[in-house]
C-alpha cells in the first residue's frame, strides 16, 4: 500500500512553479487564480503526481505530492506551528509510530496533530485536547486535509485540568503552562512512557522540569534544534544568509512507577 | 495496540542507573555484570516497564522502554550511524509512515533501516541494499532487535549498479557516492517521489546535486541540522559546553516525469 | 586619553530613539528630518554623550557614542561588509593592536579598514589595496568618518598582482580570489606573520587553503562564527526567532621561512 | 613599530610540531623536555620567528609568534577563561582600543585583562578588580607574560562593593553576580559609556538586565557567539564533528544621563 499515483478529487496537491510552492485541495469545478495564470483544478484530476501542466497563459506548473513538512508549513494557522525539525526528533524521542497511543495538548492549529495521526495509523490513536473552540475547529479541518481524521479523537477540554485516558504511550504538550499537566501526565502515562513538552522560553522549561522532578519522571533532558539551509552549486556552495534561530525548547522525560527516596 | 506493559523474554530493555543508560536483550538465564553490580535478567521477566529493581549490591536500576533514539544510539555499529536529529527530519521530508515503500542504500549498521521499518508497518516495506556482507549481517541482527524484520527486504547488492524496484515512494541514501544512484533513482521513484541523501562532505553534496539537476528532479534543497542540549535547574540553566557540530548534510529532491527544456 | 565627553562639530553621534539607532555626522547648520521630527544638529554641539534631547515634536532622542560595531554596521556601503562577529576574532587571530603593520586587500566599503586603523594607532599602519576606484573613494570617506585616516595608506592597486610592502605583521583579505594573493603574502609577511582571508563559499576556501599548502604557511585553520541574540525579560527570556546563518568563512595561517620537505 | 623579528630572552614563543602547539617563555639556560625530544632554549635566542629548528632527536619544530588567541588559550589558569570568540566581539562592542580607559572585574586568570591591556596601549589603562588574592597573583603573572603590565592597575578589591574610578569608557564584568555592580557602573561610566557583562547562565543574565533597566542604561542587548571549525581538503571539506556549544552569554548596555520617565 504505497502512495497514490494518480490525482483524485479531494486530494491535496503541491503546485510547484519556478521555486514557489502552494498546497491546494482538488475540489471539482474550482479554478485557481494565481500570479502565473489560472489553473482549472478539474483538469488535474486524473493526472499523475509528478506531471507538468501549464496555466492558461502557458506558465509551467508541476503537480507534486506534499510531504509532511509541506503539510506542516502550509496548514491554515492561527498559532505558531511546531516546526518539522522539532516534530522529527519528537517522533524518535516519543517512539511515535504505528500503534502508538498518544495524548496531545493542545491541538493548536492541528499541524502536529496531523503528523502524529499519520504516524500512528492504522491501529494507534491520538487524543488531542484543546480548550479554545475556534482552534479545535481549525485543527479538525487541517487534520481532515491530511486524511487522517479517523486516528484522532478531539476533546474540547482543558488538559491542565486532567487527562481522561490511562496507560498512554506518549504525551506531547505545546501549551503555555505545561508544568500544570505534569501531575496528570504521571497518572496517564504507562510505565516507561514518554513525556514531551515544547516551550519557547527558558522560564517555561524551568517550571516544567521542576515539576517533572517532583513526580515520577527520570532521564529528564532539554534540547533545542536548528536547521541551516545551503545553496549548492559547483564553485559557489555556501550556507544561506538567514536562518531560524529559535522555535521552541523540547523537554523530554520518562515516567516510572516509583522514585528513589 | 499500544506498547507492551510487561517485560517478556526477548524484549529490549533500557537499564537506567544514576544517569547512565544501557540497552540489553532479555535473554533467559543471562546474568549481566555491570560496574554497579550483577543483574539476573530472569528476574526482570514479568516486571513492568517503569519498575525499579536493585543489583546484587543494592544499586537501584530502572527498567525502561527504549525509544527510537535509544535504539539508534545503541545499535552495535561498524559505521558512523545516522543521528536521531537527522532521521527525524528525513521522516517528514520523505513522508515515511505506515504503508510507505522505501528503498535504502546502504544498510550500514542498520540503525536507520530499523527506524524506517518501524515507521512503515504494517503494510509498507523497506528494501535495503548493502554490498558489504559483514554489514548486511550486522544490519539484519540490529533490525531484528527492534522486532521489525518482517518489514525489511535486505538485498546483497550494490545500489550504484541499479535499483530493482519500481514505483517507489522514497529513496534514502547513506553511501559514499550517492550521485551514482541518481539515474537509477529517477527510474525507480514514482512521480512526486522523494529522494534523500546523506553525506558528510560538501563535495559529495555538490556531486549529488549536480546529478539531480541532470535528471528529472526538482525542488532540490540541502540542509544540515544541529541539536544543543541544556542543563536545566532553577537559577543555573545554561546550554551544555560541548555539542555535536557536524554529522551529515541532507540532500532532498522530488522526482517528476519531465523537466522543462 | 579616554573618549571625549562633549559633542563637537564633525563628531559622529549615534541617535537612539525607541530602539531605533542612526549614525549622523554633526555638521553645523544641518537639520535632520526624521520620522520622529526634526533635529537641529547645531543644538547638539556642546551636549554630552549620553544626554537626552527632544525633536521639534517632542520625541525623545539619546545622543550616544558609536562603538565599533555601530560604525561597521552603519557605514555607507556598496559591498557586503565584514560583520563585527568576524572582525572581532580576526583581531585576536591576527594580533592586530597598537603598532601592527597590516596589509588589507581590498578596501571594499572601508568598514574593516576603519576598525583595523582604529586598533593600530598611534604607531601602526594599514596598507589598504583596492582596484576599483569608486570603492576606494567610498572607503576613504568611511575611514575619515571614524577619524583614523592618518593610519591608513590607500593604494589604488590590484593586490592579486603583488604586494609592495615587506616585513608585514598581518595580511587580511576580503576579495573574490584570495588564492591569487597567497604567493605575494608569503613574500610580504614577516616570519610568524598572520594570513587571514574571508570568503563566503567553500570553493574559495578550498582554493585558498590549497595555495597556502604550496607555500610557506603552517597551522592552517578554517572557521565560521555565529551570533545569536536573546530577548531577556524575567519569565519570558528566549532567543530571537531569526539569526544570520552565514556571512563568511575565515581562513587563518602562519608564515614560516621554510617548509618541511 | 611592528612586531619583533628576532627571538630574545624573555620572549614568548609558540612551538609548533606536527599540529601540536605549546607556548614557552625563553628563559636562558632552560632546557625543555618534550615528547618529541629536548629543546635547549638558549639555542633559539637570536633565531627569527618563523624559523625551523630540530630537537635533540631530530624532530622539527617551528618557532612561532603567539597571537592573542594563543595567549588566551594558553595562560596558566584557575578559572574558566573568556574565549577568543567572545573577547573579539567585546572589543568592538566596548570600543576597546588605543587610549581606552577600561574597568574590569574580576581579573580571574588575567587572560582577558592581558588582551584589554594589549589593545589600550600606549595611552589607555585597564583597572582590574579582583577580590581573591591567589587569582590576583596569577593574573599579574599572566599579564606580565604578554608584556603589558604597564597598562594595568590591579586592585585587590571587591568590585561589587564599589568602583573608585569615574569617567570610565568601558566596564567589562566576568564575575558571579554582575548585577551587584550595575549601580556602581552607572556612576563610574561616562555618558555613552559601554557596560559589558559575561555570564554562563540565563538567570545571571536576567538579573543583570533587570538591574540595568532600573538604572541609566539603554540599548540593552544580549547575545551568544559560536565558532565552528572546518577541515578543508579538496573533495573532503566538512565541518569538524565536535564544537563548543556554550561559553558565556554577553550582556551589553550604554550608560546615559537620564532615563525617560
Amino acid at each position: 500500500m504505497s502512495l497514490k499515483d494518480v490525482i483524485d478529487k479531494g486530494d491535496k496537491v503541491l503546485l510547484y512553479c519556478n521555486g514557489k510552492k502552494f498546497l491546494v485541495s482538488v475540489e471539482p469545478g474550482r479554478v485557481l487564480h494565481t500570479h502565473i495564470g489560472m489553473i482549472n483544478l478539474d483538469e488535474i484530476i486524473g493526472k499523475r503526481y509528478g506531471d507538468l501542466i501549464t496555466t492558461h497563459i502557458g506558465e509551467r506548473v508541476y503537480l507534486l505530492r506534499p510531504n509532511l513538512a509541506d503539510y506542516v508549513l502550509n496548514v491554515k494557522r492561527r498559532t505558531q506551528i511546531v516546526y518539522p525539525k522539532d516534530i522529527g526528533i519528537i517522533l524518535l524521542l516519543g517512539r511515535v509510530g504505528p500503534g502508538s497511543i498518544v495524548v496531545e495538548g493542545g491541538s493548536g492549529s492541528g499541524a502536529l496533530t496531523g503528523v502524529l495521526a499519520y504516524m500512528v495509523r492504522p491501529n494507534g490513536k491520538v487524543f488531542s485536547y484543546e480548550v479554545r473552540e475556534e482552534f479545535l475547529k481549525l485543527a479538525k479541518r487541517n487534520v481532515e486535509k491530511l486524511g487522517v481524521s479517523d486516528y484522532v479523537i478531539f476533546k474540547h477540554k482543558d488538559i491542565t485540568k486532567g487527562i481522561d485516558e490511562r496507560n498512554i504511550d506518549t504525551i506531547i504538550l505545546d501549551i503555555a503552562a505545561p508544568w500544570l499537566v505534569v501531575e496528570h501526565a504521571a497518572k496517564a502515562l504507562k510505565g516507561g512512557g514518554y513525556f514531551i513538552s515544547l516551550s519557547p522560553t527558558v522560564d517555561q522549561v524551568e517550571k516544567t522540569v521542576g515539576e517533572l522532578r517532583k513526580y515520577n519522571f527520570i532521564d529528564i533532558s532539554v534540547l533545542e534544534t536548528f536547521v541551516r539551509y545551503w545553496k549548492i552549486k559547483e564553485g559557489e556552495s555556501r550556507p544561506l544568509t538567514f536562518m531560524v534561530g529559535h522555535t521552541e525548547f523540547i523537554v523530554f522525560a520518562r515516567k516510572v512507577f516509583e522514585i528513589e527516596g
